[in-house]
């Protein structure tokens, strides 16, 4: 038995999200399917944390074991011969026996990314989130830098199917760039909360439009409670970037 | 009646060129469709030129007429709402009764983009042609110095529908420039012939390749037939680009 890393990228426009459901696709089971076509085992693979449906991965580590032995190029050509263009493996390695690719990861970024300009355009349009009209990147920052840090993040995270024990992360960056007409969001963290990072990005978007003040954020944090304030932001303009070890 | 200037980018992926067609979908059909649902006005929009399917436009200028006038704000915001969101227009302009999109057109650019690295990132599928083995770009470059200028293109142009008087064009541009993984060939001429910038492309990915050596650039032109070395490149890599007026 052999473990072995694989970093995959994905456009989740057609996918029900990482991780495999009883209903819709998933890239899981994409893989899953491609790893039983090319090695006749059933494996299963394990990422670095589930993505929602229709949330990208620029990089998304996993882990699985193979009882018989592969190279990692052949697992990766094999992988891409057999996966449909919108998931790709960017690289296959042989990893440690005790590597586990959610457990072990030390950091994770996720970067958010809206086009803030009247049209957007066509090739852009999966992946981007359109705000039409001229958003306060000043205020989005101020509001981000009263977001960074250690935090009980209750009111920046949706209902969790399972409970969890404790709402407190840390976020060691989050920081909010304008370049031309597209804002980027760029959070990095231990570890998010469930629908954390489009919670935040659907604040900001919100203080941006002017509909919340950037003061209001210390207040925001304090409640501890979801509130209409926070609007969860569409999910075509998150991408899991990247993921330390 | 008023004369009105469109620019509309789009993603070809889903239509069958430009022009409307028997069969299949097309942008000037979606176009028209949409000014009928908009105006109630039977109209005919006239591109800058086609574009074959599956080629995409950054920026591709048309022309119409309207009987009853119409702000270029209600034009552009209206047909937006109406058109599907691979097609959108950039701008609307008043235009000069004389002003045509395409016989008053001084020059266009087109660019053509490969990916040369083993994996395609999932978000440029549709939009670049993929080639993993490694080009050797400044033979690319060396041929394409050999294109540039005025010479008889006949060798460089697919069997149009309809005859051409002249098979002579002058490439003012034709350049080949690589950043990262990404190769761009942009090729500027007052005018093209029929799948011209694709057969350049074409023929400029086997010189990378070194299926024809650069020197054979001269032969290529003064041949004046169209072979298996001019291959036609993939659409999806091909962006109409820019009009000059």
């Amino acid at each position: 038995m052999s473990r072995y890393r694989l970093d995959v990228a994905y456009d989740g426009t057609a996918y029900a999200g990482w991780q495999i459901q009883p209903n819709g696709d998933t890239i899981q089971a994409q893989l899953e399917t491609a790893l039983h076509a090319l090695t006749g085992e059933r494996v299963t693979v394990h990422g670095s944390g589930r993505t929602d449906r229709g949330v990208h991965a620029r990089r998304q580590p996993a882990h699985l074991d193979l009882v018989r032995d592969r190279t990692p190029k052949e697992l990766k050509t094999g992988l891409n011969a057999l996966l449909p263009p919108d998931i790709r493996v960017l690289k296959a390695a042989a990893a440690a026996p005790d590597f586990h690719a959610r457990r072990n990861a030390i950091a994770k970024e996720y970067r958010y990314f809206i086009w803030n300009a009247e049209v957007l355009p066509p090739p852009l349009r999966l992946y981007r989130t359109h705000v039409p009209r001229r958003l306060d990147v000043s205020a989005m920052q101020r509001a981000a830098a009263g977001l960074a840090g250690c935090h009980d993040f209750a009111s920046f995270t949706a209902n969790p199917n399972r409970p969890v024990a404790s709402t407190v992360r840390t976020l060691s960056v989050l920081h909010v760039v304008k370049r031309g007409s597209e804002i980027t969001v760029t959070a990095r963290a231990e570890g998010f909360l469930y629908r954390m990072v489009r919670s935040l990005a659907g604040f900001l978007i919100r203080v941006g439009q002017g509909a919340e003040p950037a003061a209001r954020t210390a207040a925001m944090l304090k409640a501890r409670t979801r509130t209409a304030h926070v609007p969860t932001a569409p999910p075509q303009g998150l991408f899991l970037w990247r993921v330390w070890y």
